[in-house]
């Protein structure tokens, strides 16, 4: 096993966090990864309270390990938030937006306190809001996120809030990868599409087997999915999803598209359900090259730790005396 | 010392490559490179035969370990090609274009060629071409680059070429950027921008500077600078500098600014020979986080090799039984 501040504090077996991605990242996902010996976060997304009140009983009824929950900080409603820290989760990740409102209840319920950021910036804010982990998440991530690489952001976070562990994501979806985090400084990986490529997260199996068969060229930044559905980001945040008949239609024309939305999104809404991939969003991190099948989360947190421990063990053999 | 293939093949003390940095990367920092156990490598940019041939002399001049050359592929006029080739280099890199047209050549002299690639395909087309070595180029990267990121393209590079090794570029300015290379798979890192804030380096004083008071979010990718100098290129690649108030007033206006070349430019090379550096382009990494202060060449690439053999030994020791 890889020991880190990380694993230290949850007793993980391996230093792997579930991405909270939203409606994906349910509660039998993030139990499976949970009971593999990492860290599962249950994604909370923009908020839905039905949803998130039946995957929190679902994660606490199939782990007995520590788990957690992620909410996009801007679209926090209270009593969504006291909704899931009523629960109890051992750990509670915020993402995208000030984080200081919602940290003193968190910290009081005994829970500790993920902030994921963006940029070096934001990673002062989370240390002075009481961040007991920073995650910092570079721009290849899927999903939402910012504009700076997990290569170089990495480090100058971990200059930046020396007291603090950071959590590395983006880009990583192996065991190189995690290894490589953690020579950056950081105290492990935070893996979202690796886990969208698997049995147990919801999602459309067409989503997943897409994921699989894509590369990082596939995946572009994009507005075009949030515009439609409604949903104004207030930082400007893009989403890397893979690229796909909608996104030729829209990318680029995305003030078309604002004025378009009403009548598009019951369209798009339906092939969402319909697991269209050509229409629909499928978010995915540029390591999709690296991804090459769907799996059972307990086989990929098992792999990645494992395959990170041996290039560790290997990398001390390159430096001769 | 670590020990990799890339060490193996020229004799290094270190993993490290200077980037071949056109007009920055000149015969006194190659050699200084060199002698101190790296490698380094002339950039020959876009191939003026009165730089190169004085620098290359340079080079030979100051070291008797090996040192390479590097030019923009697409740039590359045949007199010059060979004006490089005669100084018989033991390392020819090429970048950004089709190296098939000049690999026989440089094979046959014995030189290795390495090739530098910005995604999966062009690597694919390097190893056919008979890569030596194969450079993955992230978009962190200061100066011109693709789109994808380095630590998830390293080790997609690594999967799709398994025969050729790889060096890792983009985002690395320090030991940890280097072991963490060396865990993504890559037998080394190449630096461009760490190097262009050494002593030894071309370039103008207050651009150095810029680079050590810049931070990484300070830089972004553009096609200003090289609109501005006339320099067309083919592939649409965008260069990363620190943003100045020629960026401010020209990023997003790029069309007006082909309009306004011709009468732009006069005073554009002014500001590059006074270092104008809130007019010049600076190429800067997103690693200018991690770099404080312009230092000679020897000691930055002492202190990287020595920081990442720590990295790697203490890697291990985060593997326990």
């Amino acid at each position: 096993m890889i020991a880190t501040a990380l694993t230290g504090m949850f007793g993980l077996q391996h230093p792997i966090v579930l991405g909270p991605m939203g409606g994906i990242s349910g509660g039998r996902l993030a139990a499976a990864v949970s009971n593999a010996g990492g860290l599962g976060l249950v994604g909370g997304g923009y908020g839905d309270p039905a949803w998130l009140r039946a995957e929190l009983a679902l994660v606490k009824a199939q782990t007995t390990r520590p788990w957690g929950v992620g909410l996009i900080t801007w679209a926090i409603e209270r009593s969504v938030f006291e909704l899931a820290l009523d629960q109890c989760p051992h750990a509670f990740l915020l993402s995208f937006g000030d984080p200081r409102p919602w940290a003193p209840a968190i910290k009081a319920a005994g829970c500790r306190l993920i902030c994921q950021v963006q940029d070096v910036e934001q990673a002062r804010v989370a240390r002075d809001a009481g961040a007991d982990l920073i995650v910092a998440e570079g721009t290849e991530a899927g999903g939402h996120g910012g504009v700076r690489a997990t290569l170089p952001l990495v480090p100058a976070v971990v200059d930046a809030v020396p007291d603090v562990p950071v959590i590395a994501a983006g880009g990583i979806a192996d065991g190189r990868g995690l290894a490589a985090a953690l020579m950056l400084g950081a105290h492990g990986a935070l893996l979202g599409t690796r886990f969208y490529a698997s049995t147990e997260a919801q999602g459309h199996a067409n989503a997943k087997r897409r994921i699989a068969e894509a590369t990082g060229s596939d995946t572009a930044r994009t507005r075009v999915f949030d515009i439609v559905r409604g949903y104004a980001w207030p930082g400007g945040e893009t989403g890397r999803a893979l690229r796909n008949g909608f996104t030729r239609r829209w990318h680029g024309r995305e003030a078309e598209l604002e004025a378009a939305a009403g009548s598009e999104r019951a369209a798009f809404q339906a092939a969402v359900r319909a697991g269209d991939v050509d229409t629909m969003m499928v978010w995915a991190s540029e390591a999709a090259d690296l991804i090459g099948r769907v799996e059972g989360a307990a086989e990929i947190v098992a792999r990645i730790g494992a395959e990170a421990e041996a290039r560790l063990r290997a990398g001390a053999g390159l430096a001769r005396n």
